[in-house]
């Protein structure tokens, strides 16, 4: 339930809950579109009559809320409407919360267990604890590549060089993240539009963050015609430059390094507007810069079965490493066919 | 049976045979080192008491040898020792072979069937017509590259991307060839050994065919201390220099296209001495002459979960492809995890 929620719930966690009563299922709630109602409302609110769901059982990923958000508190909710017992796979991290809604659920005389539900579930609250409690969003870098690590000709055709398949996958990624960076080069030449294109998943094109440095980009470009996701451009605190004004765009001033925006201060800024999945989708450049400052929590990486060879564009870019022990190293999590591509993805060591 | 043998049987095929006889298995034999005894002779002489094969099955992978060669015809020996029936994979295609043998033992009243036992046969028998009727050796390219596809560092360190089974597995391959080509700048950077070092294939080091356009190699390298193997350097025919001598080393003259051997010259010259399985272990520059040739059958590339960036060295050279749709194409066979590496096999399309 948790996992048809990922990418959606921001700023709030993915959430799954299920009601039982007598070894039976009375309905399945996962958090929704914009963080609410939370996953235990959504479960509740697919049963009509309420009194039915006196003495039953409620399951959830995530330990309920009992502060006042956007929505009053969970707990209140379980309460009233008398569940025995709530089995809970992890207390939650948010101070506002940790513990306390147990505690106040055992006052009511419900019932608690703490019960881990598997790996998975562990591995979607720690990206909400990461950003909430350390400011740490989940990076994935998404590379399509050919078998030698090339994502375009040196006269920059890119289009296709894995299959459709694999671009299918690669809008499945778009959708279960939040918000995806950019750099400009990546868009001067290709002028993408950045969305999600999966039928039914239309409505889950990401933000977009955009590094543009030296404010080069123009109103013209595809990606300002999507008018139902925020935009944000990051800028050089140095650049002074008159900014244009659309609706849905928003400036961020950054401080430099070397002559390129700082990202630590990027994926700060970011993780301030309480993003939690970040997807960056290349070039090269921003690749190897958030690569350098240790920021990549993932890759998934599509090979086509194509050789380009050494005069076409690298996937990352020089990292200046000038001995073989400080290669990047990442964990090969799984690796997938997709007819004749192949989808590798690698975790942080 | 045959795919013990495969690696070992040069100048001969790889060929697997069992002798069965009342629905029970007398005996196994597969083509010896060197190519004989063949492996019908080889399933024969494990049989102490040779009157107990009369009336036996004989199984084959390809069709019996009917001609004298090393060896005296393998089909005299079946029909003396009058096996009842003779079930064979495939026809060999050998002009001095080719349905001659059925129809000899058909002749001797010794009942023939030709039965495919399956693609892996096919594939092992197709290896051999290749080189024996096209003069087209199998070639495989062995690749041992970071993720993002460089092999050693820009100060040449590639020891070691990959991981130890992957370099063992990488041996492994060296024993399924009869021989392997080689550029002079790995043997210059790395002064390889180039042997098969694994516990029980000491002796399977494959023979050498060095490209060495312009004789710079010097006498005290490691590949020339090996004494049990046959090393050949091509040289290009506008040099004139003097070789030096060594007993186990010949010289091969060969015509340059654009300041390079001619990479067909040089397969064609291998085909000449009857190899069938050839390994190619780099460097960049010899892997993207052959497959600017279109000459590699198959690639094994192994992929450490480590990224170098764009300074590091290349898997491929440069290949001169202007446009997208001219990208050198191959078929995914299969794919494995290697601990934390990966191995992706690739066939020509």
């Amino acid at each position: 339930m948790a996992l048809r929620a990922v990418g959606t719930t921001y700023p709030n966690p993915p959430v799954g809950a299920i009601i039982v009563k007598n070894g039976t299922i009375l309905s399945r709630g996962w958090t929704q579109p914009g963080g609410t109602p939370h996953a235990e409302i959504h479960a509740i609110n697919q049963i009509k009559n309420k009194k039915n769901i006196e003495g039953a059982h409620l399951y959830c990923t995530l330990e309920p809320c009992s502060h006042y958000g956007k929505t009053s508190p969970c707990v209140n909710k379980i309460i009233e409407l008398k569940f025995s017992k709530v089995i809970i796979s992890q207390l939650d991290k948010n101070p506002l919360v940790k513990s306390k809604s147990v505690k106040k659920l055992r006052t009511a005389g419900i019932k608690v267990v703490i019960k881990n539900f598997g790996e998975q579930v562990k591995i979607l609250n720690k990206v909400f604890f990461d950003s909430l409690i350390d400011n740490k969003p989940l990076i994935t870098l998404k590379i399509a590549s050919t078998a030698d690590g090339k994502i375009a000709t040196n006269s920059h055709q890119s289009k296709w060089i894995t299959n459709s398949i694999s671009r299918m996958v690669g809008h499945k990624f778009r959708s279960l993240n939040e918000c995806m960076i950019i750099g400009t080069d990546t868009i001067r030449k290709d002028n993408p539009l950045l969305d999600c294109r999966l039928d039914g998943l239309n409505n889950r094109s990401p933000d977009l963050f955009v590094l543009d440095r030296k404010l080069t980009l123009r109103k013209n470009l595809k990606i300002f015609s999507i008018k139902n996701r925020k935009i944000y451009i990051f800028y050089s605190d140095k650049v002074k430059k008159k900014i244009f004004k659309l609706k849905n765009i928003k400036y961020i001033k950054i401080n430099e390094v070397n002559n390129l925006l700082n990202m630590k201060s990027v994926i700060k800024e970011i993780s301030k507007l309480k993003y939690t999945r970040i997807l960056v989708e290349g070039g090269a450049k921003l690749s190897a810069s958030l690569l350098n400052n240790d920021l990549i929590d993932e890759i998934v990486w599509f090979r086509a079965s194509k050789i380009m060879g050494s005069d076409g564009i690298n996937a990352i870019s020089n990292l200046r490493i000038d001995n073989i022990d400080n290669l990047k190293k990442f964990k090969l999590i799984s690796t997938k066919t997709l007819d004749n591509d192949q989808l590798s993805v690698y975790k942080k060591n």
